[in-house]
This record gives structure tokens, C-alpha cells and sequence, in this order.
């Protein structure tokens, strides 16, 4: 029996060692994660085993610093140790794939960041390494880590419950600023080869991710346009061409019938991370803000008129998805937590043998709707069937 | 019959005359809704007959551009006038009790801007002069105009509907900054013979008589506190002292057990105009800012908890009071058609041979919490009973 | 010399005669503009001459409730009176253009409520007659209003004096609700042959306006898609076809090299009349929304990261456009005095022989982009150049 | 040399053993800080070496959930154990004095949650154990946390740096709705004889706290009124007499000649933890609200009038107190880590020597403020003087 599997009637004993890959912005989120799931969570018991980075010194520090027993610069070493059981994939894009595949086929549970992959090729290959382990009881996961935010998890169980009726037009955007400024400087995110897309494959794949999570819905068809509106950019050697976009626009129809508006930018000035997502259906309406995380905007259209109002919903009650684990009402937990239940979530999959989302499935699919948006944006925004 | 009042069965025919006194800020804002009202309600019909200041030049200037047929310089001739039915008094608080107590006893309805008086002396006479005239089916109101504003109109109904339960704590604030900036200029307003009060007088009594009229309830007891944060200001021939309070506090207890704590400012920088009104009960919650006119908070807490948020109402539909007479919902009035609103009741009280509120009475009994917190003040802030 | 016109040295003494044509919904805002604009703004004088519509006892009634002298039935016999200087149209779009051509050969200032006409060629022959009537000193000029509340007023000057750098992103929608419930009836606004277009025509047009005026830009190519969400709906007689959008989505290219995404509904439960643009340039950003009219978000970029976030100024102050007409800072004026500034600058250009904006010409380019927009939607969204 | 003092240019090599006492609600949130604060900030080594309660079975389960090495029933044991530096007291208040004192004599640096005492009595010992423990080296601090809550350690920067200019007004206001409902049970912290006090002690500190930080003031005098509104509650074997406030509201003149206004309440329906600060200076004004923690508004009344407005700045840049240490911008932190920050301050002060804040004197003297609340409450609101 695999670790973190409980046998009937009987608690899990061995813990799960974790292993993880990155450590930087995702790699530091996650292993926060990691450190203080169990604190707050009854979860099957895990250790922080390793830690892997490219340069040896600086990763021993980060794992040091952020909980881990041992630090390694050689992931394909450390995803084969019998005492790692879950492999948690932090890298960036390029790297997904590689990883992945190997963790899986190493029998490891694998969580990876999004976007699933940098490209629809590997994308695939990753869905299918996952659907072959699945078979053998092994969990893969993508890390649409808004799907644990709780307002939006309990947006989702306000539509699932039918409190929108039919959801007809959605409104999503993803705005930031750190590329305002024309001087801010070239990095791996602004080049094809390395990051796939800009704004498109970073943000707006989160967008794409929340729109078909919260209404349990496929997107069929995609018109789009991608933009980059500071084309040149100061590298450590001189200018150089940034390759990506700096923003993306896309109208998606959707199975059901509903048609989203997807709108992501890195150069919204005074954006710093705002996903806002706004759902109209025939019986009501919500809107969320990720500047505002902890609240939800809910309105019942089926009061009457004079009543009716969006209602700001202070997503701290213990009823509300995941809250009952926190502090008392009205405090706020951090965007950080979002990864906290994450974990949490990907554990009690895998104690219970069941398979956790989103799924690199899922993940395929957000992929194919990013595919779409790009083929269209190169067919001057020609609507494409997917 | 006087005019105005409509036979069983039959419209009043003869249109009722109005005289303004007063044509500056207040009386440009009366100007606009007599102009205005019949437009938009069914009123009896009536005739801006004369405007009336003390210079004969400008007084007649601003008749011309406001509307009315005739200007006048003299206030006793005017309220004689046969063809005057209505006196509307925006004259400085110094004049109301002889302006209003003079055309009272002249058979002619009187509308008085807020508050009633300067003193309570003067408050107690009028109110009594408005009995009287009561008698003998002249009507009388004192513009407590924010009752008219749709969005408080339907706070008070749902109070009195019940939804909030049983209100236990109020909090009401008035913060503008016209006297922020230490430099801003002496005027009337200033000085305690002339305005017989400052932020007082002004704008507390605004949020007191909110307070009694949303929880159609009266003040029993009062703890205050005045102070003068800037004390000498440049007049015309150098520094005048200020003799009225720049700001004030109060904790009010109402004869139902509630509580109310008022807070009024002309110096809380950047606060333009903002009368705000929360109040709590033990079904519900309500909060109105006149910053946001058109607007209303409401929480319903009998909803579940994971549901229950502060909703915001846009009092724009036509079920809202006054609301059906305008534009298509979404429409915002602004803070002049409070004004209109303030017309149409009055005009409709006269036709219904109905006594008109807020009465006389009722702004003598926001005089007496006036009277009573400048007395606290006096006394080191220790509570006088009312 | 023609009324209205000021001889140098020499105020106008002769009144303009207004004539409206309609008296429903816009026919009661500008007949309340009208009522009010010389209460507020030095303009030549005018007289409210005669309001027009089909049904004689109804317009008549109107007419006296909204301060007209007279009614009339057949617009071509009033459109020549010498008594009438303005032709006020606010008929509806089919309409617009036999109107207004006849009305400016008959040479009688004019202003048309928007859109511009029902069809392309229609606007162009509008726009024709426009230029040939200014050449004879004729004023015409396009009723989008909200260029005229000061907040989008002072928004636009903010843009021109560069406070927000090179403009790269804007964002406007346009959301209402009122045909979100299934079972609202049929209107002459659902059918294409009466109403051009549905949320596009009626709605969007604002959006492109504000988009182009308030960048001083022009849109040269669209990418757009059209749905309509609730295809029948309740006639008099039994179910009818709507033949016109909910709902509509566009990507503008601007010359500039700005983009801008719109997006309108009239299905966005719990919308009312948010018009909501958003403007983000390389030095600061801008947000305005129609649910709260008297306010402005203005972010400057240029200030330390620190201290930049979104400011809410409340556009009441004297160096406010327009406001300075108005009440003390801090007292919102309503969405109809956007009419009366807009009465105020057509009376001002007559007045100055000046030709007022929004020309026939602005009107026109808003009705090429609606129709780039609807020949993009039948292309499956694919990019048509104007 | 004590264990966490660095020598001279050498880094401290001994880790400070922590032993916390009380492991409910702010013992969860305090163990939460000191299993993170390394991992985020360069603070001396830690260990969480010991957790104490008095039920021996749920700390031992709590300690090994929340990170301890061991678990104990005997505060007095622990506070004498070598391997411990650090005692972290958050106990009820009734235990704050015994334990306080007991560990400084011991040589332990304390850190002791808010409010410091029941009674002024206790608070003026713990003070002098304080004062007496600083001048042999060991540091005090009691948890007012929200002064490391990132807005409100930069709104305490903008005003220090003379932003607002001469302070004037501070309206605080804590608000919370756990108590509205009548049929909220009887608890430790509804009677006297257990908590001292209601809303005055548990959320008033906070409130008057926060006044004297931002402000570097000192309340000099006080009127105050408490009520509470809800008389009986059901106990465990039938109701219970409350003995505590549900409100409280002060008005506190503070040294510098500033008067703030103070209103605290647990049966403000809808308002589940709000505490919110507003503070009007001639050049300036900030506002706060616990419910959106992440954000800060502030008006700068320097700029041009038609410029001015609260800007809401999102407090996630580096420049930011504290966040250099978290994500990038606008990825806020939860209401948690500011009892991560005041573990960093704590540990931070210790290394160096420094005495940290706020002290034990600090919490003496909002002890005194609330005694005199209360007194004042006790003499019909007549002020009191400190």
C-alpha cells in the first residue's frame, strides 16, 4: 500500500515525503504550503524531505529557510528515492514535461504548476503519462491554485446550486502592471522559448481555468487577439525583442451556451493582481477580485427589485469551503493559503484514492483554449473551433 | 377654500402661489424644485410668484435666472400678498422665527430651511405658532430635506417593515472640509450671534433628526462634546475670532433603548459631504453615505450566514419611494431632487389637508438634543436628560 | 444674423426658440435640460416654443408638465416655423435622419439623440447636410450625452494633458439588466427594422464614443461577435423573434496603437446602467463607472510605488468641468444635468458661431465602427478594417 | 551572553528555545508566527521548544499539530527551563500578571497578548517586572499586532514623515457582530470577573492602541458610556447574567490637542471584524479598515482640489513595511502574519539589544485609558482626566 493510503478503518502511519522542485516565487509559496498544512488540516502525515535547485549553495539556504530536511540540484536523482512520495514540480514551463512524466513513471504523485505546459504537445504527453498512472493509483494534479480560494470555491457551489439559473455571460480579467514601466527589464517570462506565451499562458490561463471550473463547463470555440505594446527591452547585454505578449483578448463560447470575455494584461497600471471574474445568470449574478480575496459579490435576482443589491460576502464563515480550519469570522487569511489548501486537497485525494482536480486533463484542456486564442490571434481573431 | 386644497371629487383649480425668501445656496436649491415639480409629480399647481433678498439688483437678477415672475426686497410686505399661499423661508437662521411666526399667523403655509432656529427659545415659539396655524389648516414643515432622499425613505421603510429586528446601535456621521484649510475665510457662519451654532447647528442636526426619523424614535438623554480646532480665521480687517464649534460628538440613548453616537466635522479632510448613517438591529444592518446618494447597504442577518453580506441597493427602481416619477432604473438623481421630493410632499400634504412632517414640533425636538449636547458640552460631557 | 448669435460687444437679445420632437424617455430629459439650463449657465436666452409627437391629448399633457408653450403632431410643420431656431430630436433612430436633414435645409440648428441614425447610409447622409448647414452658420450636433457628466469631462482633460502618458489599454462596458428576466415583452427596440441593432446600437455606441473622445483617437479596425441569449419573447399577440443582440463584444485597434475591448449586455443581472470605462496608459490609469457618476479613479503612475493607488475624487469641486454652475463641493448632481450641460455647450457654440462636438461627422465614425463591429460578428469575428 | 544576542560581528549561534502558554485561539495564530517567521525573515534561530495548557491530551495533540516539540501542563515548570528564553503568554487576561512576572524574574523574555492585564493594579506590576527586566537585558512586548499589520505600520510612516500635517480628528471604530444574536451563549469572556471587561478591553485596546501609534500621542482625558444590550444569556445550566459591555464609546482628548472618537461593539450586525481608523490632519487624511487589511486609503490636500481623493494604495510593494519579505506585489498576506511581523520585531529587538515595542509601559497606558472609560462611564460620561 502506497504511503498516505489509509487502510480501512485505520490511520495512514507513514508519512508522505514530499520533494520539491523550484525555489523561487512558486517554490517559496508552496513549501509554505507544505509546512503548515497539517497545522491546520487533519491531512496523512508528510515530511518536507528535499528541496531541488540548480545552484547547490543557494538551494541548501531555501531549504534551510523554508522547512526542508535536505536540498539536491539533481531532480532526476531525487524524484526515484524511495523515501519521496510526492513530487511537487515548481520549475518553470519548459521544465514541466520532463519532470513530470518521469515522477509519474517513477510511480510519484505529482503536483505541477501551471500552466500545465508550455506547449499543447507536451501538454498532451503529460495528460496521458497522468491518465496511465492514474490507472496504477497514482495522483497528478495542476496547480490552478485559485480553485482554493474560498470565495471562489464557494462561488462555484453558489452556481452549482443554481442560485445563478443559467449562466450566460461571464466576464473575466487578469490585469497587472510590472511590465507598465517600458523600462523593466527582459527576463526568461518575455521570451517564446522559454515562458511559450506571455500574459496569455501565465494569467489568462488562470482565467480560462476559473471560467470552466465555476460553471463546470467546456470552452468550444475561441476568438482572440494577443498584443505586445513594448516591443523592445533592456537586457544585461543591450535591448533586446521581447517575443511574448503583454496582453490578451479572447470571446469564448462555452458548451453550455454561455460566452465568456477574457481580458489579461501585464502593462494595467495600477493593476497589481487583479483576476476579477464576473458571472450573470438568469436568476443572478457574483463578482470576485483577487485584490480583494477574502469577499465575494453575490446577488439573488429572484428577490424583489427594490431588495435586490450585490451583496458583499466576507468569505470567513466556518460554512464557508475550507474556512471552518481558520481564525474566527472576519479574519482574513492570505493569498498564500490558497496553497495551503491546495496541499491539503491533494493529500485527502490521495489518502482516499480518489482523483484529485484539476487534473492535468484539465490542465490539457485550459491548454487547448490557449492554442485556440493564439491561432486565432495569428488569423486576424477569426473565431476558432476547438 | 384655500387654494391649494382639493374639493371631494375635484381638482384644485387655482394655482398656488410660491414666495421664496432667500436666493443663495439654499434658495437656488428651492428655486430648482418649485421649478421642477410638476414636471415629474402630480401637485397641485403652482406659480413661482416672488423671489425676495435684501439687494434689489441681484435679488431680482436671481428671480430672473430661477424662475420666478417677481423679486422683492421686503419680506413683511411679500407675505401678505393675496396671491402668495406658500412662504418658503431660506433665509440665515436668525430670521426664521420672525419670518415663519409673521406669515403663520398670515394664513400662509410655511416651509423652513433647517434647523428650525437658532435658539431653543426661538424653536419653542415657532413650533408653537405651527399649532396653532395647524388649527386653522395651514400647513407647516421644516426641511429636514435628507428624508427625502429615495435611498433613506426606503431605509426607514425597511425599519419600520421590521427587517433590521430590534435596532440597538446607530452611528451617524456628517464630515465635510470646507474649514479644513486654516486660512478659509470668517463668515456669518462663524460667528455664534449669527449661526448660533457651528457644525452643530449645521449639519448634526441633520444626523439627529435622521436618527428619530429612521428609527421613528426620540432622544431621551445626551452626552456631547464641541471644539474649535482652528480659532482665528482672516476677516476683512484682519483675524476675527471663530465662536462656534468646528466639530462635534455625541452619545444620544433613545426612548427605545437604542443608542446613537453622532460625530459632525467641517475640518475631516478630503470628506466632501458625507452624512453617514449605519444602523444595527438585531435582524439587520443598513448604511447609507450621502456621498453616495443613490445607494443603500442592507444586510439581512436572518439569511445563512455563509450567504448573509451588505448588499448594495441601487435605489433606482420604480418601487423605491419617489423613484417611480423619474428615469429608468440605474439612472441616478442627483442631491437637488431631494428638493423635489421635499415640494411634492408638502404641496401633497396641503392638497390632503394633512399636516406635513418633519413638523415644527419635530424640529423643535432636534433642537432640544441641540440644546441638550451644548449643555453636556458645557458640563465636562456629563449626560443631561432630555 | 440669426437668433442666439451674440453681435460683438453685444449680448443676443432675440430668445431661440426650441422645438422637441418626442416626448418619451429622452423627450423628458431634454425637456428638463431645457427647463433648467438657463438657471445654471449664462446662455442666450431660449423659450421652450413646442413639443411634437403622434398622439395629440398625450403630447399636449406632456407638453404642459414639461414647460412647452405649445404641442404638435406633425414635426414638418414645426421644424419651419420662424419662431423655431432648435429642432430637439428625440424620436426614435428610424426616424432621426428625415428629421434632421429636413430640419437643417429648413435652417434650424439641430440635436439628435443618439446613435446617429439606424443604418450607415442614413448617418452619412445626415453628415452631409450637417457640413453643407454648417457652411451656412447651422449648428448640429450629436446627443452623446455623457461626454457632458464632469467626471468623464475632467477624465478627458486629464488625458490630454498627458497624465497618463502614452495611452496603451482601455477597457469600456456597458451593462444593464432589464432584459435579463426571460419573460420582459417585445419593445420597437427588439426588432432590427425599428431599432437598428440591439445593446450595440443602443448602448456600445456610448462606449465607442466615450472610447474616441476620450483619447482623441479614431477606430480603425474591429474584431466583434453578436449573440442574443433569449431569442422569443412575450408580444401582444403570443411569442415574437427578437431580431436584434443582448449582447455584444468588440477589440477596437485605435491609430493611436491602443487597443480597447468592449463589451455590452442587457442581460447583466443586477447591472443597471453601468457604463464603466477604464484607461490605462504607460504614466497612469483612470476608471470611471456610470452607478457612481460623480465620481473619478485616477491613479498617477509617476508617483513613488509606495503612494500610487487608485484615488476617488469626487468631481464636484469649482475646477471640475461644468461644476462650478452647481451646489457646494460634495453634492452630486443627478445623470439629467448631463442634458443640461449639453444644452449649455449647444447654446454656447451657437452662440459663438462655434461648431459644437459631437458633430454629425463623430456620430458618423461611431456608426462605421457599429457597423465594422457587425459585419466582423458575421464574418466569425475576423478583423474588418474601417 | 543570552542566547539570541549576537556579539560583535558574529551571528548568534544558540537557537531561542520559545515556550508558548495557552494554545486556543491566539495560541494557534502565535504558533503559526514562530513556525514561519525564519522562513521569511533573518531573524536569531528558534526553536519551538514547548507548549502549555491544562488539559495535558489536547495541548499534547495541539503541540504536535502546531509545530512543538513538546507539550506541558505546568506553566510554572516551564518558565523555569534552561532550554527556554522566550515565554509567550496567550492565556486569558485573569493570568496575564502571574505568569508575566514570574518569567521575567525568571530571566525569560515575554511576550504577552493584549490587553496586558484584567485590572490597572496588575498592569502597574507587570510594568515595573518590565522595567526591572529591561535593565538586566530581557525584553517585553505586548501584542498589540495590528501595529505590524503592513498598511497600518505605513500609515504610522505617512504621518510621522508630516504627510497629514498637524493631526486633528481620529474617528476608530472596532466592530464585530458575535454578540447580536441574543442566543450567543454565555462564555469566560462575558463575565467580569474573567475578562475584565467586554468590548472595552478586547477590541477598545486595540482601537485606542492604534490612536496613540500612529499618532506618537497620549490620550490626556475621556468620556465614555458602555452598554450592554443583551442582558442574559443561556449558560450550560440556564441563563446567566452578562456582567460585561457589548459597546463601548469614548471621546479621548490626546495630548497634542488632536480628539479622537472611539466606538467598539460586538453586536454590530454585518460587521465581522472592522476595525476601522480614519485620521484627518490639516495637509492629509488615512483611512483603514481591518476588513480589506491589504489596502490603505490616503488624500493628500496638497494637491490641486480637483485632484485630491483617497487613493487606495494595495500595501503589497517592497517598499512597504514588511512586504519585501512575502510576494510579489499585490499578492496580499493574510491577517495572520502580522503575528508573523511581531515575532520578527520580538526576535529582532532581542538580537539586538533593543527594547521593543509596544511595551509593557505601552500597554499600561491604554490600561489606564480604559480605566478611565470607565470610570467616566461610571459618572454619567463626565470626563475624566488621566
Amino acid at each position: 500500500m502506497s504511503p498516505g493510503a489509509a487502510p480501512a478503518g485505520q490511520e495512514a502511519v507513514q508519512p508522505l515525503g514530499v520533494a520539491a522542485i523550484g525555489y523561487a516565487f512558486m517554490g517559496r509559496a508552496h513549501s509554505h504550503a507544505w509546512r503548515n498544512v497539517s497545522a491546520f488540516f487533519d491531512v496523512p502525515g508528510i515530511e518536507q524531505k528535499v528541496l531541488v535547485g540548480r545552484h547547490a549553495e543557494e538551494v541548501a539556504e531555501a531549504a534551510a529557510k523554508y522547512g526542508w530536511a535536505e536540498s539536491a540540484t539533481d531532480w532526476r536523482e531525487v524524484i526515484v528515492r524511495d523515501d519521496v512520495h510526492i513530487v511537487d514540480i515548481c520549475a518553470p514551463g519548459w521544465l514541466h514535461a520532463e519532470i513530470a512524466v518521469a515522477a509519474l513513471e517513477a510511480g510519484k504523485h505529482v503536483l505541477v504548476e501551471k500552466p500545465l505546459a508550455n506547449t499543447l504537445a507536451e501538454a498532451e504527453r503529460m495528460a496521458e503519462a497522468a491518465a496511465a498512472a492514474r490507472r496504477r493509483g497514482i495522483a497528478s494534479m495542476v496547480g490552478f491554485t485559485y480553485r482554493r480560494v474560498p470565495a471562489l470555491a464557494y462561488a462555484k457551489q453558489l452556481i452549482a446550486a443554481g442560485r445563478l439559473g443559467t449562466v450566460r455571460q461571464v466576464r473575466a480579467s487578469y490585469l497587472q502592471d510590472w511590465l507598465a514601466d517600458e523600462d523593466a527589464p527582459m527576463t526568461w517570462r518575455l521570451r517564446k522559448e522559454t515562458a511559450g506565451s506571455g500574459a496569455l499562458g501565465d494569467i489568462a490561463s488562470h482565467a480560462i481555468d476559473q471560467v470552466q471550473y465555476l460553471l463546470d463547463d467546456t470552452v468550444t470555440g475561441a476568438s482572440g487577439r494577443l498584443h505586445t505594446f513594448v516591443g523592445r527591452r533592456p537586457g544585461p547585454d543591450g535591448p533586446e525583442d521581447v517575443t511574448v505578449d503583454d496582453a490578451a483578448w479572447a470571446t469564448l463560447s462555452l458548451a453550455s451556451g454561455a460566452i465568456a470575455s477574457i481580458e489579461v494584461s501585464r502593462i494595467a497600471t495600477g493593476k497589481k493582481n487583479s483576476l476579477r471574474i464576473e458571472v450573470y445568470g438568469s436568476d443572478g449574478a457574483l463578482a470576485f477580485d483577487l485584490e480583494r480575496p477574502g469577499e465575494l459579490e453575490f446577488l439573488d435576482a429572484t428577490a424583489p427589485p427594490e431588495e435586490a443589491g450585490f451583496r458583499r460576502i466576507v468569505v470567513t464563515e466556518p460554512g464557508h469551503p475550507y474556512m471552518a480550519a481558520w481564525w474566527p469570522q472576519g479574519h482574513m487569511i492570505g493569498w498564500e493559503h490558497a496553497f495551503t489548501h491546495q496541499a491539503r486537497d491533494f493529500l485527502a485525494a490521495i489518502r482516499d484514492g480518489a482523483a484529485p482536480t484539476p487534473s492535468f486533463e484539465d490542465g490539457l484542456q485550459v491548454q487547448r483554449v490557449l492554442a485556440a486564442i493564439e491561432e486565432s490571434a495569428a488569423a486576424k481573431s477569426a473565431t476558432v473551433h476547438l
